[in-house]
């Protein structure tokens, strides 16, 4: 038996012990052993829980038990779990983590130190949850050159924009019916305001690139600016508003952005709806590529986990190559970007055409004292410049 | 350098040799190593290309060179791919197929002999071309028991029944079509019929279960009865027509089956169209997940080959597990699995009321004398047993 531990016993870590009792034999089958978990590592005591017994404060503990030979962690954010997570390492323990904070930050980090100690750092769990996305690229699509990764990385916000899509509701409405739901924390913004698709295209474009790519430099639209009008808008024109998490080749570089993007209907990712995430991938001699699934959710993410502990099972002795080294992977700037831009404002169309070139006017149901239009393909800046000639815009949604 | 061989220099084969060629360098640092091409077998000479000094004509040269390390068979076909891959396998030399005939019929043998001789024998382009299905499969949903994998593994059928859905035209007028634009044969059989989807599911049943389906067990129906008129019908109910390899998971049994069905907007392979193919999981435990892109193709089935020729180049002396053993997995009787049907009749509704109960009946525009109807859920053999009574069925298609 293969002995683990789970730090963080919270609905991650609560599903990988579901996970692994659930489909015991077959995991066993796979791995070439069973997997026993000895330790769960929390703060608090789950009294009454099966798993009471196990339950340690001190993270020393497993650290120092040489039977432990692979840890979980499902804490979140950077720490303790960087701390701990470096000490399993040290220690010549295996890590699995569903932790995209610690990954973004930290993955180059602690990819070469498992490199070192001969032991591995998997974290297939951190982006898209269940859907294989990390292997995928670590070891399925390595004839290629990606030159895009485009994904729906946060079902928060997918759910709440296929809901105001549904409805016609507004943003806030949306907001707390998915706060009610459980699919939007109390405090939404790392969902909404676009920071935990950020770190999740970091941690994708790192490894398309092989480097480190600094979740700090990506540029990040969240979606609270987007109302029922621009909905009204996108149906008018047979399109969708999804937040896109994107990462782009352009010669040697890479342009990252997250943003609302309105996307035709002959657009891959335009019938990923609700809570599901969805990841393109297109390759210079694949072309396009989609990988679909539950992007969240208690037992998909701990199905991620639990399938890195059996890849960790079957690499006991051995380092899974990653691509991934921690010199930084400078982004191109995101201004000098080409896109289409939606814009609705205020102005009179006579007053836009004074300032944009070639536009086309979009009207939309039971919408008025507005004008709203798409303009060509232009640079973000050469854009900014246009709408700050403009005057007031009331929104401005991408088109791709 | 890796030394190499390419058995069969077609449009696969071909591939191969110009993704090796587009992304030598990317390539080389993710395998560790370059790749080379030594020798090309194939009954042509091809006098001019760049390949023709690396043109051989006896399988016997590659097996005797002990520098070629790794042998891409991209013949097609059951013989004498088999003979020419047993003999690499026996001399030690790994071998990278994309020949979905070949892997389901002696699939399990070839991975076994594989496994003896410490070398690896992969196909991850012999089902969905570039879409990475099989090694996501045997090392990315481990923690899962797979209960259904269902897919449009055919894209010559998905083009036609695209065409005959945007266009309205029969069957034979887009079968011509397609051969013009090459996308099927001048004997289209082995596409229109269900033949090559049902290898195909084939294929992934046994990685599923870890033993042997034979291809030959599954019910297999293909596209050629579908007329303009089912489609009408599918569009007046907000359908698709596809032709669908399923497996399904009933106990410890699997229920196997090609054949078109009527699918609703909201199924994930819905939005699949042209010459795309797409691949649905259902885990117990990661719920729906689907793999999209090119599933056929020169260069996206060569990026999968080159992918394992990545994969062989990281484990030039270590098998890969692979869980598809030898023993013949029995398939459950398709009669016995529950479906509603789509029927269309020259019988009176009252005579279908006197037959079949509980059906919904369906008109779709500029479709007159006849009637059409959707049956509850039922058996095959319920369904069979019913439409023998009713007489003359113009056509019937399984709703999903």
């Amino acid at each position: 038996m293969i002995k683990i531990a789970i730090m963080g016993y919270g609905t991650v870590g609560s599903g990988v012990v579901e996970v692994l009792e659930t489909n015991r034999e077959s995991i066993a089958k796979r791995a070439g052993d069973s997997i026993g978990v000895k330790y769960v590592l929390d703060l608090r005591d789950f009294e009454g829980d099966p798993i009471q017994d196990k339950v340690v404060h001190d993270y020393q503990i497993i650290v120092n038990d040489p039977e432990v030979k692979a840890v979980v962690e499902t804490m979140g954010g950077v720490e303790p779990a960087y701390t701990f997570v470096k000490a399993m390492l040290l220690a010549g323990k295996h890590v699995a983590t569903s932790n995209k904070a610690l990954v973004a930050e930290k993955g180059a980090e602690l990819i070469a130190l498992a490199k070192e100690m001969n032991v591995n750092f998997l974290f297939e769990a951190s982006v898209g949850g269940g859907i294989p996305i990390i292997r995928p690229l670590n070891s399925c699509l390595t004839a290629d050159e990606i030159e895009e990764i485009t994904g729906i990385l946060n079902g928060t916000t997918n759910y709440m924009l296929t809901q105001m899509a549904a409805n016609g509701s507004e943003f806030d409405d949306v907001l707390k019916d998915a706060q009610a739901k459980g699919y939007a924390e109390k405090d939404p913004s790392a969902d909404i305001e676009g920071y935990d698709a950020c770190r999740k295209i970091a941690i994708l474009t790192s490894l398309v690139c092989g480097q480190q790519v600094d979740f700090t430099d990506i540029h990040t639209e969240g979606i609270t600016k987007i109302s029922a009008t621009d909905i009204k808008y996108a149906k008018a024109m047979g399109r969708a508003i999804k937040l896109l998490a994107s990462s782009k080749k352009n010669g040697d570089g890479y342009v990252a952005m997250v943003a609302p993007y309105m996307i035709d209907a002959t657009h891959p990712l335009y019938p990923v709806n609700g809570v599901f995430n969805a990841i393109f991938v297109h390759g210079n001699v694949l072309g396009d590529s989609m990988f679909y699934g539950s992007g969240a959710g208690k037992l998909p993410t701990a199905s991620a986990v639990v399938a890195d502990i059996v890849d960790i099972a079957k690499h006991l002795n051995r380092n899974i190559f990653v691509e991934w080294s921690g010199e930084k992977k400078e982004l191109l700037d995101y201004r000098k970007s080409v896109n289409k831009y939606f814009v609705r404002t205020t102005a009179s169309e006579a007053e836009v055409a004074a300032v944009f070139s070639d536009v086309t006017y979009v009207t939309a149901e039971g919408v008025q004292g507005e004008t709203g239009f798409v303009t060509k393909e232009m640079t973000e800046e050469e854009y900014a410049e246009c709408a700050s000639k403009l005057g007031v815009v009331l929104s401005m949604i991408r088109v791709a």
